[in-house]
Order: C-alpha cells, then structure tokens, then sequence
C-alpha cells in the first residue's frame, strides 16, 4: 500500500467540490498546508508519502487551468519533488510538471463517462457515472491496452493510463475494483507499483 | 531566527484561547496537523523546525493536565524527538517530556503576572498583565539571575528560565523586548541560541 | 409536528459534545445566532418555532453552571419569551427559567442511565446508554407515572417528565419510541402536546 | 440609522470576496441563514431589519448571474418580502427583484471606478480604487443628479442611485462620507430614509 496526499479547496461544507476562484499564491498554501500536514501524520507511522492527487474541484479547475496547475506543481517541486503527481492525460496539470521535471502518473477514471473534448462529465450531469460494472471493466481494459475509451458522445477518444481511480463513494466500489483485476489478470496485465509507469 | 510550531486548539473564532475538553489521542492529532503543516511551510523555505511551543488554552491546561501535556510530547516524540519543548517551569508539560526523554526549555513570560503557585494570573483577571516596562524589565533579570519572581500575592516563587516570551499584542511589546536585552547587556547576561539551554 | 431550536458550542468537527469554557456574553451571541437562524428557516416554511433545547455540551453544562443556564434563558427572553425551554428536572436550566419567567418542559432521557446526583452518567463511561428497549420502555413508564428512576448506583431518585427524548444516533431509537408510545396506552397514558405540560 | 443584513459565501478566509460555484438551492439556504440569524441579533436589541445587500463576491455574481440573484430575491420573498434589496443599477438582481415585486434600492460605489459595461473594475487590477477624495465627491454629485458616470475606459456610463456605498476599509471612508455630505448639502441634494428611494 502507497500513501498520497488529496488535497483540496478549504471548503468542508461542500467537501471540496465546488469551483473556487482562489489566488495562485493562496492557493499553493493551501495545497502545502494539507500536504505538510498529511506528511506529519504518515511520518509518525513509518511512512513515506508517494504522490499528490489534488481533490474534487481543485482537480478539475487544475486539469485545465496553468494558473492551478502551477500551485499544485509548486509545492510538489517544492516540499519534495519525489511526488509523484497524479493527473489525467491532455491536462494543464501534466504539462505544468513536464516542464518542471516533476513525475506524473495518467489517471484513468473507471466509473466516469467522458466527453469528446477528454474532460469527464461534470456530476451535475446524468450521465456522469458508469454505474454497469461489467462495462465499467471493459471500458478499463481497452483503456489500458488500446488507450482509447468511448465518449458519452460516441466518439473514441485516446487515454493513456498508469493508474485507475474508482470513487470510494461510488455504488459497487468494492465489486468494481474486483472485477478489473479479475479482468486485467485474464487479460495478462499485471498491476505494479505505481513509480513503475511514472512518466 | 529559529522556528518552531505553536499549535492550539480547533477553535479559530476564540483563537484558542478557550478551554476545551478533547480526548487525549484527537489532541494528538490536532497537534500532530498543526506541527506537520508548518513543517510544510518551513521545508519549502530551507528552514527546519526547532520547536514546539503550545499556544494559549492548550499551553495552560498541558500545563497542568498530565493527559494534555502527553498529547503534546507524544507528538514530539513521534514526529521529531529532536524538537524542543518550550513549557514553564513546574508543569506536567515538562514532567512528562522529561520522562520521555524530550529537552524542554523553560519559558518565563515577562509581560505576565504570576500567581503563589507558579501559575500565570488569568487574563479575565485585572492583574493578569505586566503593563510597566521598567517593572518587568527588572523582574525578568531577577528571574534569569536569582530565579526568582514575586507573585501577585507578594510572594517569592521559583522560576528557570532558558527563554523570554512576551506577548506580541501585548501593548510596548518591542519597547519591553529591547529595554531586556539592553538590561541584560548591562548585567553581563548574554543571550544566546536556544539549544544552548535546553534541559 | 413541532419544532425547536437545537443551539450548540462552536466545535462543528466535535459535534459540539466538547465541554468548552466560554465567556456569558460571547455564548449568549452563539446561541442567538442558531435560533435566529433556524427562525428563518422554519418562517419561510411557515412554521412558528415552539421550543430551544440545548445541545451536547451546552445542555449537560448549562445543566449545573448559572452563567451557561443565564446565556440560554436570556436568549429565550429577548428573542420571544413565548419559547418553551426543555431541561432536565433539577437543572439550573430549569431554576434560572423559573425565575425569569420562562416556561419550562422537564425532559427525561429515555436511552440514557442516571447517576444518583440525578445527572446522566456520561457517554465516555461504559453504562451510558440504556440499551435494553424492555428495559427503557418500563423505566420511562415509571418516570411518567412514579417520578423516580433507578440510578446506576441503584439509588432510586426523583425525575419529572413533560417530554421524553431519544437519540436519533442510539440503537434501537425508532424501536423505543414505537414501544413506549405502546406501553404508554396500554397503561392510560395520552400523548399530548408539549404546550399543555410546560411549567 | 437602519439595519440590513450583508450575507456573503461561506469563506471566511477569504472574507467571503472569492468566487464560489454554488447550487442555487444551497445559495439560498446560506443566505437565509445569515438574514434569520442578524434577524435574531437585531430583534433582541428592538430593531426591524430595513433591507439585504449581498456582500463581496456574492454581490457581484449576483450581478451578472441569474440563478444567484435568484438565490438572493427568493429569500426576501419567503422570508420577508418588505426588505429592500440593495442592488446595482442594470443587474440581474434587479431584473429578477423587479419581476417577483421585491424593492430595489439602486446602490452608487463612490470609491469605485467603474467600467463601461457598468460593471465595477475588478479589485484585482490598480485602478479598482477611486483614492482622490475631491474626484470621488464630484462623480457622486454628478451620478446622483445626472445619472453619468465616467468609466475608466473614458465613456460616460448611465447608472442610477439610491443609495451611496462606501467600503469601510477604503483609505478615506469618513473623510469621503463628510466630503460628499457637504457638497451634496451645497448643491441642494437632501439625503433621506432609503425607503423614499425605493423602485
């Protein structure tokens, strides 16, 4: 088991997933606030953090926006630019560390739908969730070999992936997570650390 | 300049200045939160932490409380056993690091009166502050020299003193800052860096 | 239906179940805050509010300290004098209502073990909770009907009862409502509502 | 003098001044929540609020947005719908307040420059500010009996004016009050109560 940090927008009433307009430099402190403090707690136990993962609405406003993008990277390349930083394919967030020569792992999200444009579709909409867990699967198989996932628009779009994210609070969480590496095993691939597809 | 953390209570709109009874092991990890985000903060700045110094209700009560003060220590201990305790003179604060093999330097409060039995004067009290430069100028060099300082009942109590705290919205906090280190000058008393003290 | 306001401490990540030492006036403000609040919520449902029931901390403490009672009454008085206080038989909740003025309903603790001072034993300790429903059911019958409960240490002590409360959080809590509310007819005892029974 | 209430987002840390992405129906429970409980402070001291003015962020996507300066108006309907809403001339909180039948007090910034869509400079640029206190008068004077204001891309703009707004933290608040007291006196411009204003 790895341990990473999630940090978020200070915004606990709406667990972090509303969209906030925050300055980059107020928000690098908030995103090393929580990393420091995350460092704190897994260092008494023994543990080394391995990757940042910002949270909710942090993630998505950095995915396509440099100004968030940079704070996140920031820190990482700051407090320790061992991080591995996880972000999806095509985001501001993978470009920003690129340049900065800070590790990224592409993260693919099993029980989102996507949009044409790479993006997932916003939770506001019906058909955010991929709730069929057998098709939940295939969608992650061919993902990971053919790097390519269908939009919710009907158009093949490509992906690439070193990690497969499934939402602790989405339905069938646990069979899902089963079920890939039920699939994946069949399939003959085999899941390694993640400092393995660090790119 | 050194740096150290000041944790206190969750309690921003009392600025932790209030009592609160916590559980000793969420204590902990309020501590914990607060010592590992400015490490955080200190690490991207090249500067290590070289203290740890509670600050308002929880100071008092780990003053105090046995369970409070291992709270504290146990976050010390766990997180960097090399981190000084700053607590007062007589408390469990110092009790309980001493036993757990932590250094402790002892803190006077210059701005502050003291009561018979070693405490500081509440601050819902009239007496509680030091207001006459002049006057705690001369009881902080006879608390260092003689270590001794007359409470508010006009008695001689004990205090060890290895660091001066005064109160930065206490009013003539730089007046009371310089006009000590230039009584000290005077007496021969040198001020020198923290680790030098610590018991 | 009826509804009341459930004012608490400030301490949201403690559920306001910490003890908290506050200033009168500063609690007074919190308190009024909430009820002005809820006021709000239930005048745009067209709801007129019947009751204030302190929360947590703040009930056991306003149980025993005058000032905490002083800050709940005087809110209750300058807000609408009309409001019904519930609190516990022997409170000085209860002594400070009566002497201003202000109604009062005696609640009973139906999922919850007394001490023979007449306080309920606290959640930390092991024989907090009733958790019986025969039990519960037969102890709040003879608390409506005899005025006595047995306390933990065996004691049989004087309660009054003009409302009976279950936590919603306790096991078996929708259970013994139904199985008082069954026990009571069998045993003659109407419910009615709490305005006929306010002292 | 008359009271309102000045509800903002739930970010404290950012004094409620930052954008936030927020469900209609969650806006509009905030904002209740904050006009019931300043009900609440003003009742206890025999005070009737007069009006609601959306602070910081808030106010200005109410502005702009439909859904927020909906949030806004349906809690003066619902929970009073006597209160003013003090609101800019040519926003959507007008439009909206304007067609539920809730009145508007058109709100004049006299410390800000405006732009020529009528909108206020954003503070995150320099010339957000109007500092000259003699500038500052002259544009309130002429707003007031003109209806013009100059933006700062030098086109005259139309605006409308109730109400005169003066940050309390702009350098020269009080001197910029007098200031325009004085010169609206001199010109023959009586100011009274907001409900003579009211549209």
């Amino acid at each position: 088991m790895e341990v990473g940090a999630h940090p978020g927008f200070p915004d606990l009433i709406g667990f972090g997933r509303r969209a906030m307009e925050i300055r980059k430099d107020e928000l690098e402190n908030y995103v090393l606030y929580q990393v420091g403090a995350l460092y704190g707690m897994a260092k008494t136990e023994g543990i080394e953090l391995q990757h940042v993962k910002p949270h909710g609405a942090l993630y998505n406003m950095a995915w396509v926006r440099t100004d968030y993008a940079e704070a996140v990277v920031a820190v990482i390349a700051s407090f320790n630019p061992e991080l591995i930083l996880m972000a999806p394919y095509g985001s501001k967030m993978y470009e920003v560390a690129n340049k900065w020569g800070i590790k990224v792992a592409f993260e693919y999200f099993a029980d989102r739908n996507y949009r044409s444009d790479g993006k997932l579709v916003p939770r506001s909409l019906p058909q955010a969730l991929v709730l069929d867990v057998e098709e939940a699967t295939e969608r992650a198989l061919r993902a990971v070999s053919e790097g390519k996932v269908k939009s919710v628009e009907g158009v093949d779009i490509e992906v690439a992936v070193d990690t497969i994210y499934i939402h602790g609070d989405s339905p069938h969480a646990i069979e899902l997570a089963m079920s890939i590496r039920r699939r994946f095993a069949e399939a003959g691939i085999s899941i390694k650390p993640l400092k393995v597809f660090v790119r």
